[in-house]
């Protein structure tokens, strides 16, 4: 449900409405969109009460400073936060160095999961000079069996930290649960949340209302709709730093670990203002095909890449199977900024200037031949 | 990390070997596994202390009462407190007039969303006269969209309560989030994990800390591996009683909401003493569907079933496409009901009795004639 | 495109609209559509004859025995051979003691491939007595490798109709290739188009002039829109007797050998008078899941299934791991036998007698409560 | 079964087997293979002769000059014709000015389907001047509904001809049954085979013997043995000219018309030594995402692309929707040789040197700590 409000409404006139909504107990949110302040009602009445609803909603529009009171339903695109009419400009992350979206190119890198302080700060080191914008690394695992390795924890997230003084990269590490935003928010730069936890609702809740950037990473079968509405759970608390992370779909295929599906960056790009970048470790499961997937991602027009890099693969806790080595990383992080190189200058790739006025060409469907000899039916 | 007891080991014994993992500070857990008393050891070192920690995991087994310390990695088939071979006899669920599981078959039956205290009273008694055996309804709904309804939480479960009250049926609700699991455990008989977060492992862990019988559904995607792994995060809390649920997964087949996979159910039985159930509504997302998959999945040996039921379906807050109508219900209930007395005639398909000893046919792969003329290679 | 004649065209008025096809060398077919005779035009002209083409069309139009002109594009469920409105009522294919459709259900078993004629003859035997009404058995066969067993090719349809000769029992068998159908149907009393080519339109083609029943597989990932033009093909040519068969589609999940999608049988009851059988065995791909899978898909509401039997799986050259041995299909017959009893007294389930004029549930998308809430929009 | 001849096998020492094989019938082909003569047998006997066969293959290996008598079952990576061990060096395809694989990239675009002669050759002029050195085009097409345009069959192949002869560029065009085989490739220099047809055995064997190069489509749902294995009845009919198309497969996600994996680009480079081209037009269905697929297919190391492109594509009769403009080609075609040129340098990239002797980096699965750890099991 939201209540839009007129162009020229003063805060008090706001204040009237919200009040009307404070008075029932509704659990709202007062936000920007389509350049106009907007009340974003998280709650809807049950129906035994529908009727009297309805009536409150109608009541709702004698308010001279309301516009319209509407309920969202999907399909959602032309409506949500996430939507490139919702936003003047596409996003731009920042974070130190990190710079990402809106035409900004950037790759974080780093090991699976947070080992030895010592490594990880050699790790990060390397991965700098490779020209890696931020850090990542996990401290709290989300594992397929519970006998496997679960992570370091808040240990983890010091030796992070420790990372980041040493090197000034930004943190991305990954939380698992609401109650776990907190801890993870105080050390990271950017709060991660994985793929098994992408409709895990009250965790995008929580990482919305940390006010941290959160990359969100795309569910194992979750469609573009789905993704994106996973988005919507964090803006709508607010928070408009949401970098999407393609990292391949579950198929029939089982000769990688996933099936990178690289549509979907130009895809996205015509439906958000959001970045989106793409994670080749993840969806490969083997070194040996990151950096053939890692550069096609950038020719798809990604703002930006997340990498596995280990020092020496062989010996990683976890994931050491699609981990690169320092070196591997430093050669396919150069390739791929030649590559963004050329795509930016080609719009038709890029997307970035073009997405929001661009005309599209009319083919009717179904084929025009048929259409055309279509003489009564 | 399991550490297995011998058969004979004394509480003085197990203790010595508990103080060592408390001096640690390891998380762990004791519990019967393959008719023995076992210590789980939930955390596993980090890499630098990697030859202390097998120093001191060699030395635990030398404390008499340790017959062996080991690891269990994926696949775990043999091994995991789902397998069959962890437990003598399948598991049965009893809550009331709810039994399931090793030969009982049981429906369960209720609305998608509570809505009004009154309607619920109502479907719970036709539902039981129907011949259900607990009443399902959700209080708090993960929904795709934050703009829609999300239920209505506490005020929801108490009007279950209430249907419990009236009807003697025990109740099956969803908890989403860690936090959230007592307060639904406070109301509900069975507490529903949601599909899209059966890798939602806080929640899995707070569900088995919760003692109470739980329904765990399968994800979108997940593999048979997956789902036991899911459950193995509850069973390793002590809490024995989950009840897995297949509810379709994801394919390329979108003229149903999502693919029932039937499959599963004789190939579960075959791997995992719990009980199996199917839930044919989500599956088809079309009423019309919903009595020939119910059906289905009876013949295919599920041990219960979840099906939405609303009085009208037309004036459902949710889902009410895929519910059927009471008169539905019953002829469907009756018909599986009946289903499942042939089932129960013919072993090879309910492979109840005979899941545990049986001999397979040993036929080589590849080919036979194959393999016979393969003179030199 | 189909010109679609009055009711009262006579013969000659008909042909004189085929003399203007035929003067411009188009390939067409004549057949009966909607109770009326049709001239299905196979070939669509090309753009650069745009113009005039349409004008060509509009022509005919003035012919008084000409009711319409028209193409149809997909979708085309209301308006082709296959759907139930193009028929009264529901096919039924006859063929000696095999009876299936409209009501009738029907078990056709055998060994994937032919070997010996003395065993065909005894499992043949064996599978009649079990109350098989017809005998599947492989002749050309194709593979996947080059290097596997092809089949027996002409000897195998000389031991199929020796085995015919000693039962009774009508025979299924494959055809691969267009000039492979007038052999095969010399000796087939049912041509089987497997799932690698169910869109090998010549042999579609071929096996509608064939005048054979033809059994049609569903392809790997065919859409049941796909399925059911791939059956168009066939009907196009003026045979109407076609099976259509579910065997499993390719999903993530690879513990079966594909995923059998059993809501196929629900759904393309709605959609079409043509028969719908399941083979359990090649969906499976393991003999212990066929019996629980073949009781589903009868429950499902199936015209009949399709099994593979072998006296001596260990033997068999191939596909033995997925088939019964003669007792097991024996007892699975039978069960599946009382389970089809049951299903039939129960119309919401059958949809036999149902589907042609049932009133459906007006249920409106979105859902409800948000319809009715939108006060402005 | 192959029976492989020793390094200095003369022609009557040969001749001698091959006396053996055509007394009883079989089935074969003399071909190389490992860089030794081989006959290659298609025919297997049956199992009631198995005793005897086997006596005769063992017979075989009594000559002198056969080195050994071998069955190759899946799966085939290291024996089969298409594997890296089969040849020294990686296969090229040359045809006029069209030169592709081993390290030669190349673009063919063209219509979906050919319409008149003039657009053809103005398309044919201005797909050259953009760079690409084939021309695709359509004349017999195979379409999913008996009511669409089949394509100009003889006509089509004429105008292409007619635009070769105008422009010198080499000609692509698809045949659909083995009949049609000698007639296309009476007129194309690449005989295509596609989607549909991968497993359509009999065209995939009178391809090969057309000693056309032919260009093999992928399945929709095909896996990469299944692929690899199509292609090899091509081989074995002793022509080596084949290449692979990779061109989306079928997934959950419906937001591209297909998903386009390129993992399968670097997974096959390590396979075979088969050039390998990707399709972005039919995997995106839709021409705004065509140069982003382009330009990742080209940055994943592709031997080449095969792009719809058509002077005017709201008039096309066929895919216009997701067919190029000519304008749109040739930028696309630009960017798409400048990221070659990036890629060329980066061997870790390409794998064009070093596929064959490359050292792996050894991994032990699973993880390597619980490798460690595991003391006792």
């Amino acid at each position: 449900m939201l209540i839009r409000m007129k162009n020229d409404a003063t805060s008090e006139q706001i204040q009237a409405v919200r009040s009307q909504l404070e008075v029932r107990t509704l659990r709202f949110h007062q936000t920007v969109f389509f350049g106009r302040q907007v009340l974003v009602v998280h709650e809807v009445f049950d129906t035994p009460k529908l009727h009297d609803a309805s009536l409150f909603w109608a009541s709702l529009l004698e308010y001279e400073a309301v516009e319209e009171v509407l309920v969202i339903p999907l399909p959602v695109q032309q409506r949500t936060l996430s939507s490139l009419k919702a936003k003047k400009e596409r996003t731009t992350i920042e974070v130190g160095p990190l710079t990402l979206g809106n035409g900004h190119f950037a790759i974080i890198g780093g090991p699976c999961t947070v080992e030895s302080e010592e490594e990880l700060i050699q790790t990060a080191q390397a991965v700098k000079k490779a020209g890696a914008a931020a850090l990542r690394g996990g401290a709290f695992k989300p594992r397929t069996s519970p006998y496997a390795f679960q992570g370091l924890r808040e240990e983890g997230l010091k030796r992070l930290a420790a990372a980041r003084e040493a090197t000034g990269l930004p943190i991305v590490t990954e939380a698992m649960s609401p109650e776990e935003v907190p801890l993870v928010a105080k050390y990271a730069d950017v709060v991660q949340i994985g793929t098994r936890n992408m409709q895990n609702y009250r965790l995008l809740e929580a990482a919305g209302k940390s006010q941290k950037p959160v990359l969100l990473k795309r569910g194992f079968s979750a469609t573009l709709d789905e993704f994106l509405m996973a988005a919507e759970y964090i803006l709508i608390e607010g928070n408009d730093n949401v970098i999407l992370c393609e990292r391949g779909i579950r198929t029939f295929e089982t000769d990688t670990r996933f099936t990178l599906s690289l549509g979907t960056i130009p895809l996205l790009k015509r439906r958000t203002h959001l970045p989106i970048i793409v994670d080749p470790s993840h969806a490969a499961g083997d070194y040996k095909l990151v950096p053939a997937l890692a550069a096609a991602a950038t020719a798809s027009g990604a703002d930006g890449l997340l990498i596995e890099v280990h020092p020496n693969p062989q010996k990683a806790i976890c994931d050491g199977r699609q981990s690169l080595t320092l070196d591997e990383f430093e050669k396919t992080a150069e390739a791929c900024r030649k590559i963004r190189e050329i795509i930016n200058s080609v719009s038709l790739i890029s997307g970035h200037d073009t997405g929001l006025e661009e005309q599209e060409r009319v083919i009717p469907i179904p084929h025009r031949l048929e259409s055309y000899l279509r003489i009564s039916q």
